[in-house]
């Protein structure tokens, strides 16, 4: 039984969900569907390219994911159906991932950490839903397409390659002496700063126990101790730590982070060692 | 495998959705089950209405669909199973789907659209879940029959024939030269507002590019105009267009129209071509 | 196919139940997963208490059943897989259920009001997540520890034997003459309040009709009537009444109890009959 997941920023109160999944199981009954998240905030790109790229790779080979955050539909933005093999350790075969999106950057970190193969853009309607305009492109178009790639079709059957997939701009941190600058890109549901610093990018970070300074929009400075787990500290201290995304993050111990310490997506945040 | 979708009122946070799938494949283990929303506005039938005739069409042939919002439960208000012809393009076979919920007028807009073949009240206890008082119906009634009805039940079964489910006060849009009165009946994740006048209602409407003249609750007027989809302007600006569920919607390109305007669910909408 | 039920207070709009699911399906891909909910409050072990002890036993025998609420993670705080044998009604033969979750007090309710057959720890690797550093237990161990019992582990193979699973401090209701003194435990999407105050513990409560005097937090009183169900009172009318999860609950027809009052989770309330 052929295996979908779903991320997108269609909420879950409107019947938009529901009408793409209606269109898949027409198209492909026996798919066991998963629901990454419809939470992603409307229209926002980088955070749902920073979910897709947290959720993929947890999954096994010849799973199919259809991710859908969209500001640019009916545009003339395309869409692509893309191969990705992904590895969560360096030393393993790698799982191919199949994943139908807009061309919009939104698999920009997923590619970025992982081995893209190949894309194609979705030009062949004979792949879409028939007989109707598509004004919902994901119930109209990318839905059906994902339904049919597990139904047995190529990708190269749903149009022409696309060979360099767009990609939101690079952001990453950067390195100056002793400080590092970096960036809030999502702040989770217990209110922990997540943030664009990979953990194979802190070769000569302190470890355990050590202190370091925190700069938040060049405002006033934090001294915080990184920590390995939560359970280091007391209910109500602020900590950094590796979060088990791999990246960098901000925590208040049984609290939330940033509205402790005002700290919302896309802040900059300096870290500095002593 | 049978497909039963779900639509409910009564949120995630709590064990109700979960009570009611677990008495479902107690009965019928072999079942997916598709959510299509469980965060209709609390007790708001018209909004369930509205919902239910929205996602019901895109299911494939023989879908069961399980909907309660059901602010009567525990009067003597009815339940009903019932079977419902759709088409989603006029000169197709058709899709037999299967409804159960409570007879307070849910099905209203889904008949109006499409084609009722027959109905059952449910009163046969034989398909309710046994040996206990029956405080949710949901759950002791409603979840059961129709698991029983994935099973291979028959709808004659469960009850005597119901000739006419009860629908609610038809609130349809006036027409009156060049201006039409019509009603917000939905505002959506993005802020959408979807308005009871449909596409095929709008045959003398002004085509892309047309200015009409809006007036919300007799307020002061704002002059919008139509459009195919939203990237044919800026972001920021109001339009007019035909949603892809088929009723005429007020938006703002990339923004939320029902904050910026200030519309909210049932207020009056008076729209005039020039 | 197993059935894997999933109760946390992750949220979904992060990528953590996903990539838990993930891990689930990459062990045991011929899973239904069915969520319960992801919305418990933060780090609140006994609401997710309740939740579960409301969710688990209206599932089928054999049912397995994934519950994490774990303000400890990263602490020495242990985790267990149990069996239950749930029964709803006093005489039925009952069914087995299987439970994953950290030994924190969450099974708490659910083996009060039901038969525990034994636990294990969870301490032997080879049913964890390989080759990694295991920082989110919910997707690193406890996933797919569940993941392999569906697949036909023994519980015995995970660890040692657990002999008393660690319960919340008991705080059940208190009688004294005419008066009983209970607490809010849960305020569900309706605003409806539950109490810790079980249909049993009642045999002498008055029935349909009598007035009931309500204190809450030691403040003002109000005299409510006690009914069989919420459509024997008007619209806006404060009630009484034993809900469908067998708990005495303060409800207001057709609107927010909570609100109206202003009672919040884990106040005081006192019940006293004329």
């Amino acid at each position: 039984m052929p295996c979908i997941t779903l991320l997108t920023d269609f909420g879950t109160q409107d019947a938009y969900v529901a009408q793409m999944k209606g269109q898949i199981v027409s198209i492909c009954p026996a798919v066991e569907l998963i629901d990454v998240t419809h939470a992603v905030p409307p229209q926002d790109v980088a955070a749902g390219a920073f979910l897709l790229a947290q959720a993929v790779p947890y999954f096994p080979a010849s799973t199919l994911h259809l991710a859908i955050v969209d500001p640019g539909v009916g545009t003339e933005r395309r869409m692509i159906a893309a191969e990705v093999i992904t590895r969560l350790v360096a030393d393993e075969p790698g799982h191919l991932q199949r994943i139908v999106l807009p061309d919009n950057g939104l698999i920009s970190l997923l590619i970025e950490q992982h081995e893209l193969v190949g894309a194609n853009y979705l030009t062949n309607q004979a792949f879409w839903r028939a007989g109707v305009s598509h004004t919902f492109h994901g119930r109209d178009i990318m839905g059906p397409v994902v339904a049919h790639w597990a139904n047995g079709a190529q990708r190269a059957d749903f149009g022409p390659a696309c060979s360099a997939p767009a990609r939101l701009m690079n952001s990453g941190p950067e390195f100056a002496g002793k400080s590092v600058d970096g960036q809030a890109i999502f702040v989770d549901r217990f209110g922990n700063v997540i943030t664009n610093i990979r953990r194979e990018q802190l070769n000569t970070w302190p470890t355990e126990g050590a202190m370091v300074n925190v700069e938040i929009d060049n405002g006033p400075a934090l001294l915080l101790p990184m920590v390995d787990t939560y359970g280091q500290r007391q209910v109500g201290d602020l900590v950094l730590l590796i979060g088990s995304h791999g990246y960098l993050e901000l925590a208040r111990v049984g609290g939330n982070a940033a509205e402790h310490v005002g700290v919302a997506n896309q802040m900059k945040l300096r870290f500095t060692v002593g």
